[in-house]
């Protein structure tokens, strides 16, 4: 019932428009045919020297995608709003060094040429999913865009945020669950491991997940990273910190690099197991 | 317990940075004095002839401040976007016509100039309550901002994302309870009374009631809308449209210039109970 | 829509079947024919001296009906379960002592008899709204039965717990909205005073109000009583404790009798605003 | 934070209390010690040539315990309600058959005889979780019991509904996460999969998942089926239906048997992959 509705609706995000998957190449990896993409890095990016190093120990794990964040959204004025612009470079000198693409965040149309021009990913975070101005704008970019799921956003609605870029002619989506607000307090966030399959029926568009934020806890990220995978997730981001415990942002839900190298030695032989690969 | 955390981070918004209440002055009235202050106008402005005999009805009514749509966040990318500019000039001329003060809403920093040179006070949509960047934007400007709670935010983060205004020194703030996001589906939102009177124990900002967006269904509006003000609310904003069956958006929640009529009848004796005036 | 969906499926509970009020007739009051009804009383019984004393001021302040739990269910087995039967035998003799009714909790088909003996009127609490076997016995008693909205019930599923009650017989039924449970965390439940009226427009049935569990903040009783009687509620249920810092239960939610007072003193007037009467 | 005041309070229940895993042996299967325990069989027993037939097939199948409900709690009292004893004697007859252990619901304290004497897993339903009667009385049996968590239950309440029956000294706990009441609408429930690795690290009971009831739609069934799995789930409970479209309850989300091969052909390498066996 809500299906017919909301396919009804999202002409281009809808599997009818286009039954086989969207594959997005990313030069390490390709979204969407059957690879488990991994995309790690610190919340914010907080000085270079441990960017770098930690950048090097992202790329010999195996991680596919560097994720750091540069202008970050905060609940209050007066907590750390990220480094700005050299937080990007900082990240474009990361991805020089490893050779991987890098996604950062954008929260503001006026800052859209500046991230584009240091990063390869834009990424539009949950706040921002209904911003439509920023959406359109991106919409009219040929970049690839993660587009996080709004905290409290139905499927429905984010599909129809996804169709406001891929009206605009930009086909690059990549939809990214990161956990919805719940009566449930134990969790940061409730990570909807069912949405993952539901859009893989609604859509032809890879879908990521973000159990860093979806759980809130590091002790639960792994479970639910593999959880994820199982559901037929495209990929996780995950949030790492050589120092959770003095980090500027997100501490308790990042993983140290060894913890996310057990994650992904667990990952590769359930990715067989379910006929693909990490 | 949370009362703690919400206040000490509230450095401005909070009740102990100023014990009396912040009383604004619209020319035709003045909210968080005790007066219950109406503001009434269709969801969005359609056009000309129908937005001016609509806002002479308003006024004959006793209406204080006029509302209307010019540029309007959409759910979907195929949904009536507003009328933009055009509709802006259009309150304009309703604002000459009448007298009274007009209310629109600003959705992207881009158009903030444009929004300004038309209306007296900006609104802030739910969809963008944690938009940081235009927060920060109207936060630098000497113009009333009414500040609408997102529909799946908490009282605290409501009340961080006015610090953000009131942080960059405008301090003319009007909160806006308009319905949260909860399991029901009878109501389009829940209008949350309770925020009402926690808003004014915690701020001294002044707070009004949407129960149009609060409840969804035009026979539920003038019950919610008065208890609205029995909670304490400094007024109401009501979405009024002289065909709601016509309307482009929000028509099941719009009422009938008539039944605005009567709803503000009911007000004057509840108001007067209270120790209150229209 | 959803709407329509409730009405077909409520036979006996829905204003279709029965057009005018029901109105239920309790010896010191009527509810459902627009008088105001107060019910108050303490969360649970704790003991004679304390119980007895309570009642008389209760009645003194005009109460119409007193409340008090005997059989308590806690979230947790080690927390104060309430007195059982003594607790009964203790709400009787306030009772006796006022000639007020007494309503009470019923949460086992156990004990409905024991407390069919020493009450006038039952409770279904929250957590049993969907104990079908609970809500065919009491149906089958020609006894008023306060049945409160599931903390996670939608209306709809609220109108057909009431039509076990009805489809059984028994048709005093009155609904009382209690608080949902929302995302929000600075009150304990969401009162969803948009339910009032919902329910009154779907059904005939009376509904009451309990603000104490409502918000659980005994700052926001009043104004959130306020507001449940503005909507439209036929009555309120208060939590009042003499000494609330040491109530065994729900403290932080309760009045003192002399806040009660308080907020009856400004009901009246209230009341007579909405062309009713305490 | 949440978890230490959680386990504090489950003075058995917690971790602390008992660092080992429960295990529960239930003759053809062990809970809690590493297995992948496959419970199936259709929402309510409808007839007995029907279920024999089924439980045939599900035995073929591997199924470990069969699953059938006597004694439906519906919303609505016109929903067909189980056949009651008469469903319980098919149930045993099904065991019989099939040498396969039987869980049904037990929805009242009356009952109880009569549904300990059919089956050998007691199960208590997500409407029942805090019905405190009920915990305390199977409490003081020796049979296992299956606790489907509230679907508004926080992880700590569930916890402290098992709390209950441990107390009263039946040690045999199996909770089952069978998805939570959000403001999704796409899918019935949200199956809260990070509940799994919760649980398991604030106790020591087995926790099962219910991907039938948790998402509401058989598309989603297998992808959740296999999240919960890889999050670390002990076990599934499925709803299989020879004939979907033609159940009495609970059609759309029942697998037909074929369907539940395929899915346990899926979960079998899933389970070798993280070190577990079927």
């Amino acid at each position: 019932m809500n299906q017919v509705r909301t396919l009804q609706a999202c002409k281009l995000a809808g599997r009818e428009s286009q039954p086989q998957n969207t594959v997005i190449d990313l030069k390490t990896c390709r979204l969407g045919d059957g690879q488990v993409v991994i995309i790690a890095g610190p919340c914010a990016v907080e000085n270079e020297e441990q960017m770098l190093e930690l950048a090097q120990s992202l790329k010999e794990l195996g991680v596919h995608i560097i994720r750091g964040g540069a202008f970050k959204p905060r609940t209050s004025p007066y907590s750390f709003p990220g480094l700005g612009e050299e937080g990007l470079r900082i990240l474009a000198r990361a991805r020089e060094l490893t050779g991987l693409p890098v996604v950062t965040e954008v929260t503001d149309v006026r800052y859209l040429d500046l991230v584009l021009r240091y990063s390869d990913i834009l990424q539009i975070g949950s706040r921002n999913m209904q911003n439509f101005g920023l959406l359109r704008e991106v919409g009219r970019l040929q970049r690839p865009v993660v587009l996080k799921r709004g905290f409290s956003a139905t499927i429905e609605e984010w599909l129809l945020a996804a169709e406001y870029i891929l009206a605009e002619g930009n086909r690059q989506v990549i939809l990214c669950e990161r956990g919805i607000r719940t009566f449930e307090t134990y969790t940061r966030n409730t990570l909807d491991v069912n949405a993952i399959p539901a859009v893989k029926e609604l859509s032809h568009l890879p879908v990521i997940a973000d159990p860093s934020h979806g759980t809130g806890r590091r002790s639960l990220v792994a479970p639910v990273a593999r959880a994820a995978v199982a559901a037929g997730a495209d990929g996780l981001m995950l949030e790492v910190h050589p120092c959770p415990d003095e980090a500027l942002s997100d501490g308790p839900q990042s993983l140290l690099p060894v913890q996310l190298g057990q994650l992904m030695a667990e990952l590769r032989p359930l990715a067989e197991a379910l006929g693909r690969r990490l």
